[in-house]
């Protein structure tokens, strides 16, 4: 990999990246299309990265299918599959990390201490042996996306970044490699996140100011029904990720929820004004 | 900074990169040396980094000469020269750091925590900023070489790294900006490093396979005279840093010594055979 970006940069062909963990789903697909005309090749990565799980967390079970997401891949017009396995990305004597240290706190970070800090540093690496000029995420994982954007700026970082809207199903639910685990029943509770997401949205429009009182509605539509455990919901600065007691100029909400024993997250910004940014 | 290294990268000239604190004396100007013929551009960095520097160091104090700095880069054939200032390199908001773990946490990094936190970050930036494809340091700080070197590696870094031997006094004390710190009567004291390793290597070549008797024997030569007080003397596998019992195949001799408030490091190579690497 690390020799053919040389070769991409002596050509001046510029690599666009689609960084993933696989299983992949049109939310992973439509990051690839706003790379078209963007970039010279267009080019996913398929990594589970075991230093972005805790202990107890799903690396082992995680959802891969490698055949399928090639498949996925080629139709979907990506030039170049990077795939490398554990050992060669941690060899014996790995040590080296990068934290984005106020960012990766809040939210998920209250649940699952190390997760960014692997985060920002696989993604620091395949940026590093790709060479890629431009990379695209998606919103779905905000807060990623937030301590992404942050260590580019940081550590000066010659990479573009993009950030794709949610992909949904029709009932809008978002698109995650985890709802394969969800049961027929499980499924259909799934659909409150995205209910109580657009209710908080819409009390806003409507002129609710309070976010605590957003939030509380919240919690009763997701709760109206036995089978979700909320593990967090808040409402916090889009930029700093900090609790905001006033929807004002706009809030991200998150949430994080189990189903059984699947965790899902998910999250829309709420803003007083119809218009969504 | 960051246009022009793109504007090189274009026209495929190789960037060299010697990053510096300033206060530039000979082991810098020939870690420049280094780079002849190794790129197309020989750059050196000039920034005091404050993350660097624990409370109570000498950050403040650190010596300063930008004037004398640049004529003797210009006379060194030096034809770049980045000097950032704080306030551009560390805005608000600044919060992504690179963390060597192991290798920053023995020596120095006793007494200086988050000391290798800072080197680690700021070379990292300064390498992404100046986008050199080669750079290089010196041994007289040996831990951080080490640091360096395994981020690179860890990180996937696409930056060849070139390490100089430590230059020194005609009485062998190795050039160091904090040098100008020191009286008359303490540069005189100071000579008894550079004695002191040049004992223990002497000492391995003789026969003496023991670490313990050499650091002991060197812990005498240095306290020979009243005025410098050890902060840590030690011998460590030159790869891990993990102290080591038997010279075996070869052990690095580090220390850091206090003579008056100032902090001196040095090092050497120690090996039962007269063979030096």
């Amino acid at each position: 990999m690390s020799e053919y970006a040389v070769e991409l940069q002596r050509k001046g062909i510029r690599l666009g990246l689609v960084p993933t963990m696989g299983a992949l789903h049109d939310g992973h697909l439509s990051l690839l299309r706003l790379l078209d005309d963007r970039c010279g090749i267009k080019a996913v990565s398929i990594f589970v990265n075991p230093i972005q799980f805790g202990e107890g967390e799903d690396f082992g079970s995680y959802p891969r299918n490698e055949e399928n997401d090639l498949a996925l891949l080629a139709e979907a017009g990506c030039e170049l599959v990077f795939a490398p396995n554990v050992n060669d990305m941690y060899p014996y004597g790995f040590q080296t990390y990068v934290n984005v240290e106020e960012l990766s706190k809040p939210l998920c970070g209250q649940y699952r201490p190390e997760h960014f800090r692997g985060v920002a540093t696989i993604v620091l690496r395949l940026f590093n042996l790709t060479q890629c000029l431009i990379a695209a995420f998606g919103l779905k994982d905000y807060q990623q996306a937030m301590v992404i954007k942050r260590m580019v700026n940081d550590l000066n970082l010659a990479v573009e970044l993009i950030f794709g809207e949610t992909v949904r199903e029709k009932d809008g639910l978002a698109l995650s490699s985890r709802n394969a685990f969800l049961k027929l029943d499980e499924r259909e509770l799934a659909k409150l996140i995205p209910q109580s997401l657009n209710w908080a949205k819409n009390e806003a429009v409507k002129g609710e100011t309070n976010c605590s009182r957003i939030l509380k509605g919240m919690a009763e539509l997701l709760q109206s029904k036995p089978g979700i455990k909320i593990q967090y919901l808040e409402a916090v600065n889009p930029d700093t990720l900090k609790p905001q007691d006033k929807v004002q100029n706009g809030v991200q909400v998150l949430l994080a929820v189990y189903i059984g024993k699947t965790r899902l997250i998910d999250n829309i910004r709420v803003n007083n004004k119809l218009l969504n940014c």
